[in-house]
């Protein structure tokens, strides 16, 4: 399945293995950052790059919660045609190899692990996904594991 | 140790068991969540009530990456005063319990779960910590397990 198939996934069309792959691409501008970063975590590596030489950083860097929100713009808008839209129950796993720096472009690939009906309501599911975001030098910059929602079509 | 005492702490003087409370509070308005949904998380549930009353969601609700950068807010801003800043190297679990509703106030705890010295580098260690986030009504909104990198004292 590629993101040109915008056929709308329910839980009965999928299955471990599934990989979607060739998403759209947004780049992370430095004044994002550090506007993104003033709002939400204003620490010095994330608001001036001066500062930021001094530190496990070494240079400006996105938050590591502006990464994830750009991860799930991309989901969102182009790659993973769920029913229902992308509902994550939680993550088992959210980490951050690399820092984005300014200027850098992310997509997304995305594989499903497992695919569990739900006992409790019939009419869902959960779906066990892994989604990487890589940067332009196709670098691994957030890699999670998380548990999404999904619906099962109407018998 | 209370938000109030702000001696700044490095690895060695965190233990299992210690606590962060008496957060500072953030109103999470209308306005708020429908603008970060509409950059990040463009999806009805986070953009429309009208449209999210048919959802899941049942009424508008802020996307879950809007709830972990207001977390992650409150734990810059007020409540955790950790030498070298909060720097999470991952989370083995994130989730949220509860939807984040128009004008609800979030607050939260931490509780130091694991304490490791790196073996590879001395000067810093990493520690385990488990965040909740609290609705007004007292209600956990987010639970993260995350793995923060926190400088040692030099010897």
């Amino acid at each position: 399945m590629s993101a040109n198939d915008r056929a709308l996934s329910y839980l009965d069309d999928l299955e471990p293995g599934q990989r979607f792959v060739g998403s759209a691409r947004l780049r992370v501008d430095e004044e994002r950052i550090k506007s993104f970063a003033a709002e939400f975590d204003p620490q010095p590596f994330h608001l001036d790059d001066e500062a930021a030489r001094a530190t496990l950083f070494r240079g400006l860097a996105a938050s590591g919660w502006h990464t994830a929100a750009v991860t799930m713009r991309l989901l969102v808008s182009h790659d993973f045609p769920l029913a229902g839209g992308i509902i994550g129950a939680g993550f088992d796993e959210l980490r951050w190899p690399l820092p984005v720096r300014p200027g850098d472009t992310l997509r997304v690939e995305c594989e499903v692990l497992e695919v569990r009906p739900s006992k409790s309501r019939p009419e869902q599911g959960l779906i066990k996904l892994r989604t990487t975001t890589f940067n332009q030098h196709d670098q691994p910059v957030q890699i999670s594991v998380g548990n999404l929602v999904v619906p099962r079509r109407a018998p």
